[in-house]
């Protein structure tokens, strides 16, 4: 991995931490309007309508959809589910939004540094770009670029996300590591030649996680945090 | 401009000054392989390249090709042309990415990393995403995403590379300020409703320069510098 340039990060779980963000905020939020709404199973839901939304792009029943616009259409949906009421144009936007607003763990800001020194650091997420660069602002990442998922109109793990992000790099696979909580998402990495950092998130699902607990491949490096990546990786503190 | 949310930069001449990085690499690269140039005058020829080699691309006489594509073909008919001889392909590609390596103006990471505070900041430039991205890393520019050219796969000032970027935020034209050292650049982001920052850089093209001495309409700001702009949008320092 001598040649090395880039690295790559998945950032739902793997950087923020969706999950403990999106139940503070919606609790607050509903403690404020008097709802009485279980949230954690809300968020639960929320995330869960995620890939089956996204895969309804991929298979192109629907013409291509942003991040933020299937987290409207799946909060639209559980509004109704839970019995939410009163909520206006605007509250519905500025939940939507709480996407934006998702906290780093607490050793995303230092290891992204550290990496950054060093190495093109940049997200490559399902995420739209808006999204990212809110969250970016909001969590204090320091990304070199933003690779959401309008720019090449397609979603992980489709090859060609993968792909075009290096070729705008200008870079061959092989000098450009997936950095990942999620196996599948490093698999996909593998295939086409990148090189793979697992990052153990065990928690990011809640107290009840059964996947992604560990690395399920031999991945080039196998790490407990970001920051612990960085080290494996040579970057000075 | 109370709404005002982004400021997109036009990079070469307004954030990076191309010319005195170009002529100081290449003067000493001349120097260490004891070649008789006028690299001067060869900067200055290759950057008179770079318009019409970008406007056989905007008018679809080529397909669609990267700036650094643009820069390597016109290198090579440099090369001939002054009579430079003995370089390898190594070398070409290490001159071509010189424009990979360009120092900022002395008040542009200061300006950026006021404007940042506040604002999302990030180059609307004709530069690929790898040229940018190399750009920021050796300059120190604090960006918050990479607008590269091959985003939108087309060149300014044509009108998609501006609403692009402007949609890939999630905002109006008018939260959006087009910055930049060119009237020109200025006047097609006006017209499709961005708000526009004048950044007066008079010696861009040397001492002779003739063009873009100053604003040629009312901009919304009209500065001598990023850290003026950043001055007159009310960011502290």
């Amino acid at each position: 991995m001598q040649d090395l340039k880039a690295i790559l990060f998945d950032t739902f779980g793997t950087v923020v931490d969706w999950r403990g963000s999106l139940i503070t905020e919606l609790s607050e939020f509903g403690s404020a309007r008097g709802l009485s709404v279980d949230w954690t199973a809300f968020v639960d839901d929320w995330r869960d309508a995620y890939k089956p939304s996204m895969d309804r792009v991929r298979r192109r029943d629907v013409p291509w959809t942003i991040l933020d616009a299937l987290h409207r259409e799946s909060l639209e949906m559980l509004v109704a589910k839970y019995g939410v009421t009163g909520l206006t144009e605007a509250d519905l936007d500025h939940l939507t939004r709480g996407w934006h607003r998702l906290h780093g763990w607490p050793d995303s800001v230092a290891g992204l540094t550290r990496l950054k020194r060093k190495f093109i650091v940049a997200p490559l997420s399902n995420g739209n770009v808006a999204l990212l660069v809110n969250m970016a602002k909001f969590a204090g990442l320091p990304w070199d670029m933003v690779f959401g998922s309008e720019i090449p109109r397609a979603y992980k793990p489709d090859p060609e996300v993968y792909l075009g992000a290096c070729s705008m790099l200008g870079l061959a696979p092989e000098q450009v590591m997936m950095a990942a909580a999620h196996n599948y998402d490093l698999s996909a990495a593998r295939a086409l030649g990148m090189r793979t950092g697992f990052i153990a998130r065990p928690t990011e699902y809640g107290p009840k996680q059964t996947k992604d607990l560990r690395a399920e491949s031999d991945w080039d490096v196998i790490s407990n945090s970001i920051e612990e990546l960085a080290e494996q990786l040579g970057c000075e503190i």
